[in-house]
């Protein structure tokens, strides 16, 4: 495929744009907002594919790691004293932990872009947003205030229930900062900053059934 | 009519939800992203009340100001030294141009108040997300990339055509700071802070026309 074929679309002040190849949505989300849960209805709803854990299991068959080391490298930022991003340091890497992330990232690069390439799609965190952008996907992020958030956590997970208010809200805290330190670290933009997205939903106060069919309008 | 009565929408855990009397749209906006057209169209699509400068001209017909005087103060944040929010103070005001800009926004809330509670309708700008908090409406904010802004301001008003790059997005800068200022100050939240609105669009690819589809799909 030529480069610039896979261009999912364009648009010129708001009014034109082209279709291509494969029409691709990525989600961002906060911990709690219901982003997987919306990512799954609209894949259903587009009758498009919807990656999330299928990314980790390749990843772990590409790199023979397993599923939950793979998983866990991802949900924390790599420790290092300057971002990767920086360019070429004048001595090589050593450090192994770092080598593990760097590979991990790198094949879960390889992989979601394979995936984009190979049908329209919704891939759900890692970067994707970034990842993909030179392929314009529709850039969703999912966030809700942190009642709401809590409020879906007991509801959607036993270990959630007995926890009390100050840790469940802890405990949604770390997490979205992992994911915020994560974000920050591979592409040097501010995780959940609006301008990095297409359309930014507070399921809060809209019920996720009605914001699918929104965006469902939207994209199609 | 009953303290409650106008609640437009609840929404409990983003499932339940229940209408009431009447249903409301605000729109928060970035100068040159669109706004106001998105506005406009939304409110043709829905056959609902669209309130902009309607609002100016009845403001300016209750204080006996003219109306360029009015969108003048609307325009800008009152100069005091602490946020009226804060609380009593134990001498009067006395500063005539504060006592008027107090006035024009008294009278504001209080006619967009009255608007929203006649019929469903749009109301673009003039802190109605914060003034209508109790009749929950549907709370937008349109929001777009630098360029585009000025490619649109360029296209729309012959007054921006000749200025250059660096001139135009200081006129464009100048013009949000003053509308986060008001907002700030009169209703002591961050203006554009996706926690404060449902519903955040960058009409920078996302073409003002899908939007309105897609927002009446969730609206209605």
């Amino acid at each position: 495929m030529l480069e610039g074929e896979a261009f999912a679309r364009i648009t010129v002040r708001g009014e034109a744009r082209r279709w291509s190849v494969n029409r691709i949505i990525t989600i961002g989300r906060e911990f709690g907002s219901g982003g997987r849960e919306l990512g799954k209805r609209l894949a259903e709803k587009l009758g498009i594919a919807y990656y999330d854990k299928e990314i980790l299991v390749a990843i772990a068959k590409k790199t023979d790691f397993a599923v939950d080391y793979v998983q866990q490298i991802l949900s924390r930022r790599p420790e290092l004293y300057f971002p990767i991003t920086v360019g070429q340091s004048f001595y090589p890497i050593v450090d192994p932990i770092l080598e593990q992330n760097n590979t991990v990232y790198s094949e879960q690069s390889r992989i979601i872009t394979d995936m984009a390439k190979k049908s329209d799609c919704i891939i759900v965190g890692r970067c994707a947003d970034y990842i993909l952008k030179d392929m314009h996907p529709l850039r969703l992020f999912v966030y809700a205030e942190m009642d709401f958030k809590m409020d879906r956590c007991r509801l959607r997970a036993k270990e959630h229930e007995d926890l009390t208010d100050r840790k469940l809200t802890q405990q949604i805290k770390r997490i979205d900062k992992n994911r915020a330190s994560y974000y920050q670290f591979y592409t040097g933009r501010k995780w959940g900053d609006k301008l990095n997205y297409d359309l930014c939903i507070n399921t809060s106060y809209i019920p996720i059934k009605e914001a699918v069919d929104g965006i469902a309008k939207i994209f199609s």
